[in-house]
């Protein structure tokens, strides 16, 4: 197969080529891309090295499919061009989520989503949401979900390699260059994520509300985000408060939540650190509001870059090439 | 007057210090207690040197006030021989704040509560739960509150002197002697403070939901919290969704809050670097829910060490030994 990938220089890009190598993904050929400003940087992969090349529309050329994670402007330049060279588009963007004509998958809830594709382009939804909405649709399978208030804790590499490298100069002491947050991170939290709208709420904010409502099919789900950066490097953690049409025990959720490919319920709290470099989305802290039964309230942990970002993408890719048996279309990496 | 300070070497014992000094408490002698380990240092304040004593019943002697702060089991043993010794004490620890006979006191929010107490001690609230009534109490003189969905990020200072060493030890590539935290709280977050009961949920978020009921004189009141450690050294968030019976806007919120002694409104977002060292709770972010005109969302910041813990107790003081004019009760310092 030929696959392209535009971004493969980014944070989600480098994660992109190890979770294809990883899930053993059948890569005949590999079309590397980003801006003429990485362009000639050289990649090892699958044993090769491949050089990375300036995106142009000659470069989709007999590609099967396109893994995009270059910023939302470049996919609304760039997504068309390669879905008219017959690529499935898989993009990591904000640019086409909305779109009505473009499903917004997370395999283990919408799977049957990605098969209708009008523009050719399948939408890999929001990091927070993948984690968030894995963990709601299955206690929605088990008791029917009506109400989410959610605050995040999002690690710096949401922000790409530069929130990476951000925190590390602040812990070090210098001063970073051209911090992609609006404050130090270092020993700090900040509530702000994306440009704020005139009603308050961030843009990321809206993505997890509106996303959360696409995804899961309930366009009307009553769902709030806070969502806030943590000095984390790598997993985003989601503490949500979930009203139920009726009230599922700790032990029924527990139940629904193991039944959820991808989810693992531990005894042990979910932290960051320990998912990150793995697929998994992790729950616990699972209990009963002590003043409403029909509520629950639940902490999530998934690596961002992985099931939030490349894993999630490369699962679409799968499912949209064939390029697994049926059955291993959900398979997680152990 | 006689002040007696128990757990005088901890963090917030040096920081109820640095409070009575910035506030010119009129302190005519200082008893500094601490447990056996620290007697014998000396700690310099108001120009004089003062060694610190290993605690006695005789300590207690001639005391006007005695501030504690050094746990609940040194509370529970030592609190009623101060108040017998006709000390008022002041105690920062969990204790006594739940018992019916024990006023627990946010001067802002139920100044008169001090007044009456038959075991002649005051409980000082959980740091979270400070913060957070101050707010919580500024809406619901506008709005009345019926319910309340908080998750915390608590810094590590909120452990004592050895949360900050043990995120500093971690942050050194160090392995630091007897953490707090129940893992690594350098780059992490960990959504567990204090012991953990049967259903689920933890001391800390126990204190929050039992002492706003207390506190705010709403015994019915449905709160919930969910807290957590962040790394930062000093200062907890706190994100809140409030349910009100009636809807308010923005602009009525903030006026609100701003017509709260002690509670500051800005346009930038409120972070913990930034109101480290100050007495000020600093709220942001208040948000309409997008689905419900009843509830708004706001994000509450304050220095835990210090109206979370040291200058709450030290503004208990002034107003029950009467050390300022009654107007100056709840006087911030600048």
């Amino acid at each position: 197969m030929k696959v392209a990938i535009l971004g493969a220089t980014g944070a989600v890009g480098r994660t992109i080529l190890q979770v294809l190598s990883e899930r053993s993904f059948p890569v005949d050929e590999l079309v590397l891309l980003a801006s003429e400003r990485s362009a000639g940087q050289r990649i090892s992969w699958g044993g090769r090295d491949w050089e990375v090349q300036a995106v142009s529309p000659a470069a989709f050329d007999g590609c099967d499919v396109a893994l995009f994670s270059a910023g939302a402007s470049r996919s609304r330049e760039w997504a068309p061009v390669a879905a008219a060279a017959g690529a499935v588009v898989v993009d990591n963007s904000s640019a086409w989520r909305m779109d009505p004509d473009v499903p917004l998958v997370v395999p283990e809830v919408n799977a049957h989503a990605a098969e209708n594709r009008p523009r050719g382009i399948i939408s890999n939804p929001n990091c927070a949401t993948i984690q968030l909405v894995v963990a709601l649709e299955a206690l929605h399978r088990a008791g029917t979900i009506n109400r989410v208030i959610a605050t995040t804790f999002q690690s710096v590499s949401g922000a790409g390699a530069k929130g990476i490298t951000t925190l590390q100069s602040e812990l070090a002491g210098q001063t970073p260059d051209a911090s992609p947050f609006t404050g130090t991170i270092a020993g700090n939290v900040i509530p702000c994520i994306g440009p704020r709208g005139d009603d308050g709420w961030n843009e990321e904010e809206n993505k997890v509300r509106e996303e959360t409502r696409k995804i899961m099919g309930l366009p009307s789900l009553r769902v709030s985000a806070t969502c806030v950066r943590v000095p984390v490097e790598i997993g985003h953690s989601v503490s949500a408060a979930v009203e139920l049409d009726r009230a599922l025990s700790v032990a029924e959720a527990h139940d629904a939540l193991r039944a959820m490919p991808g989810v693992e319920v531990t005894g042990a709290d979910p932290l960051p650190r320990d998912v990150a470099g793995r697929d998994v989305v992790r729950v616990g802290r699972v209990r009963v509001d002590p003043d409403d039964p029909h509520v629950l309230h639940v902490w999530v942990v998934a690596d961002n870059l992985r099931k939030g970002a490349a894993t999630n993408a490369v699962q679409i890719a799968e499912q949209v090439t064939a390029a697994h048996t049926a059955d291993a279309a959900l398979r997680m990496p152990a």
